[in-house]
């Protein structure tokens, strides 16, 4: 037996296991693909302080196969980095990061050029140029699953038009669906959460498209932030206690983790029965777990939030201006919190009426980092707030375990430095109690806002009928009058004109 | 940015996403970890042809923390696979393997050692014995997790008392609990669907408990099959001319797959415009392409099916009796099917009546390759099967959307080479049609024989309540005409006699 054991590689790993990165029918393929590329270019702008602009196409090759091409206007990559960041799982820059952005675990594209080379043996292709004084490269690559290591099939250089961006492109096999659960559909959403952004887009036969964006201000720059004290494990401080540069506890304390100043830290220090100069690797899994208790004892400031960017009530409300036809539009961004020491931000947009359909169950748009999330919606933390809100006290429909019904458009967005997704293929949001309960308070202010909203609708609705009731009878009551009493025209004219004065004016009393 | 791209260890991606390994709450930490050495224990046993005798033991350490004991009989590990079988993600035996076997991945034991030490900072430690005249060793490690590769903290010879048998120990933190979803639940469970195994339990605080096997017959041997065709696609054919030893193309063909024969091997590759010298390693991406393509056009037997080790309708019957006290039991073990290329087999077990609860929902047991699935029921294959299936044709009642309501146990097993989890932690099968179809197939054939069985129940209580009418009437009619005839005793008796004669012999016609 001890001769089959063997090392498996992530890649190996995932090929077998592809529904769990999002790759288990075509149509999610397609879709999970597209999502992979636009995430990368929207996070690399953004890091760049760039206005996205990206193009998104697909070519159709055969019946189920397709080309997928996208391309932005970012910051490009250096050369070196290309074949690893396309050809390796587990590979990129956000992993060991606090701070909010689209991709996580440096899985996603990969995956996507993975799942390609699968199913059409096609490799992966990337063009990319890092600035106007930088040549432009183009790579043909795939991957080798048993090592999880690219190999890189073409790489030379080659004549841009643009001073820079990134193009990537990828064929596989897949089902093209058009609808509400479509490309397009999916991309409209994205910019919606992204109102920075705009997309061109072209589908397989189909007209172009150019989602436009509703504001040119991008997104406040998401900061870095140190671990939080509340949110670390024996485990995870043993091996900071290992890795770190510092000399003396005191300074360890200080330097790796977010909100402990020198007074705390020699006061969890000296509370564990430690000293303030021990040197970090010195420190026994006993200290440690002392240390730990320790800080579960003591008062530490809630962890900073600049490095959470929240999309912001004014920018919501404009986007959905834009995106869909409403009568009523509202937002709310709720201050920072915390979950297991990580920070993360709650935000809530509402459109009401006008063109949305009035006796279907509200739509629901989830985001998490900006990035919407397409499936699994019953598993999210998102839906269980919305079903836990009373949408009837706002003057709602909704049934029990359902979504409220009405002319409602419902936009969720949850922002972190570490979103806790359900699976990997980051289709819902886990139901931590303080997630749900900032969702809920969110929802509350939102849905008191369009309570106000509708029984005002309802008072000016009442209005509106007596007043037509006034128009449409105090003729009549002139000409029975005009007939009985034998008045004149003119008679007849004032006798009406007073009688819709008075009634008017006791109306509106 | 570029400085910050970074290599990360598949250690380092699931100790941050732990609750896709099942991780995710300290009660369900408890049970994997339980679980997985559990299915380890197992596994080596068969493999071995070992009738398993497991010891599961749980020391409370302080209030939220446990140290979690499991020593099995079988066949031992060998010293120098130890670090990396405990101490290295990824990596094992059956991943590469088409076969039958509880674990697959490689990464069960190694994630519940990281899980210990991220929650206590305390090594595994494993002692195992490889054989009478091998020695025993004990070994105490770590997980290095930025490089996935075990730390060796202790590593020495012992004595051992048991000649063979391998026993690990983790300590984490974590929640026990007791009753339905408890780790003696879960152990009971086991058993069921692995009649030949005896396990000896003591929770902490608890009274050892003896959980015995009904039956001393090991399972069939699962051997391993290779790759079917259908189930291929071309990145992996491509991978495979690759990998070969083969020198042409038929020889390829023959030896690296199920069911393909020379005369198969000739069509498919002059079909593909192919030789059958060409060396496999020549093949071009176009080509192989074609080759798929016409894999899928040609006629191939369905994969053998003794990669596969049901458990036996007799086995499942005389486990449910052992293990439950009902009134009835049947077993349904279908033929083997097919999905995706891989082999697979489902199996039903009932239990009706006797002191299982009458007025409750069905109690559903699902089981993937002999393993129970404690999490997930709803998104599981099984759940959607009983669903599926109308039981009250079948004599019981149910409501739309629910299992079944009475005294009954569903038992579900479903075996495969490679079972299609909905998410790593294994918690529910995905819904594949074909495993849908043979779930309700085996559904009906049980619940036809459930069905016959409540109506015989029925009839007798229908026979039953007219024999008491008789038994109850009679004998006033006997004193009535005794009174009104002036009949003696005994001929009063003689009446009642024949009449209760005369109309028992009618009730039975």
């Amino acid at each position: 037996m001890a001769k089959q054991q063997r090392e498996i590689s992530v890649s190996e790993f995932f090929t077998k296991n592809r529904h769990l990165l999002g790759f288990d029918s075509p149509t999610k393929a397609l879709l999970t693909t597209i999502k992979e590329a636009v995430d990368n270019s929207l996070d690399a702008c953004e890091e760049a302080q760039i206005l996205p602009d990206l193009l998104v196409e697909i070519v159709p090759v055969s019946e189920n196969r397709f080309r997928v091409i996208v391309e932005d206007n970012g910051p490009g990559i250096v050369k070196e980095q290309i074949p690893r960041i396309f050809g390796k799982l587990l590979y990129g820059s956000k992993f060991h990061r606090l701070r909010q952005s689209r991709g996580q675990q440096g899985i996603g594209i990969s995956a996507a050029g993975m799942y390609g080379q699968l199913t059409t043996g096609k490799p992966i292709v990337i063009e990319s140029r890092a600035g106007k004084r930088k040549k432009a490269h183009h790579y043909t690559l795939v991957i080798d699953t048993q090592r999880n290591e690219p190999v890189v099939k073409k790489d030379r250089e080659i004549e841009w038009g643009k001073s820079q961006g990134t193009r990537v492109e990828i064929e596989l096999e897949g089902v093209y669906k058009r609808g509400k659960h479509g490309v397009e559909a999916y991309l409209r959403q994205t910019v919606l959460a992204n109102p920075h952004v705009t997309i061109l887009y072209k589908g397989p036969g189909e007209e172009e498209v150019r989602i436009e964006r509703a504001s040119n201000a991008l997104p406040e720059e998401a900061l870095e932030i140190k671990p939080h004290p509340y949110g670390v494990e024996v485990g995870m401080l043993l091996q900071m206690l290992k890795d770190t540069n510092s000399r003396q506890l005191k300074g360890f304390f200080q330097s790796e983790f977010s909100r402990v100043g020198p007074k705390s830290a020699t006061s969890i220090i000296e509370a564990s029965g430690l000293s303030t100069t021990t040197s970090p690797r010195r420190v026994s899994a006993e200290r440690a777990e002392a240390l730990i208790a320790t800080i579960r004892e003591t008062k530490i400031p809630a962890p900073p939030t600049n490095c959470l960017s929240p999309i912001g009530e004014e920018r919501i409300e404009a986007s959905l201006k834009l995106q869909m036809n409403a009568d009523w539009y509202t937002a709310v961004t709720r201050s920072p919190s915390v979950y297991r020491g990580n920070p993360f931000q709650v935000e809530v947009g509402l459109a009401y009426g006008g063109d949305l359909g009035a006796d279907e169950l509200a739509t629901l748009y989830r985001y998490a980092n900006r990035v919407p999330l397409q499936y699994q919606q019953g598993a999210c933390a998102a839906f269980k707030a919305v079903l836990a809100t009373n949408w009837r006290s706002y003057g709602l429909q909704q049934s029990r375990g359902a979504l409220p019904t009405g002319p409602l458009v419902i936009m969720v967005h949850v922002a972190s430095v570490w979103v806790p997704f359900t699976s990997e293929s980051k289709e819902a949001v886990a139901s931590y109690d303080e997630i749900i309960k900032e969702l809920k308070l969110a929802f509350q202010e939102a849905g008191r806002r369009l309570g106000r909203y509708i029984k005002r609708g309802k008072r000016i609705a009442d209005d509106e009928r007596k007043r037509k009731y006034i128009e449409k009878y105090i003729p009549h009551i002139g000409i029975a009058l005009k007939e009985i009493l034998g008045l004149t025209d003119r008679q007849e004219k004032k006798v009406v004109d007073t009688l819709t004065d008075t009634l008017e004016r006791s109306r509106k009393t």
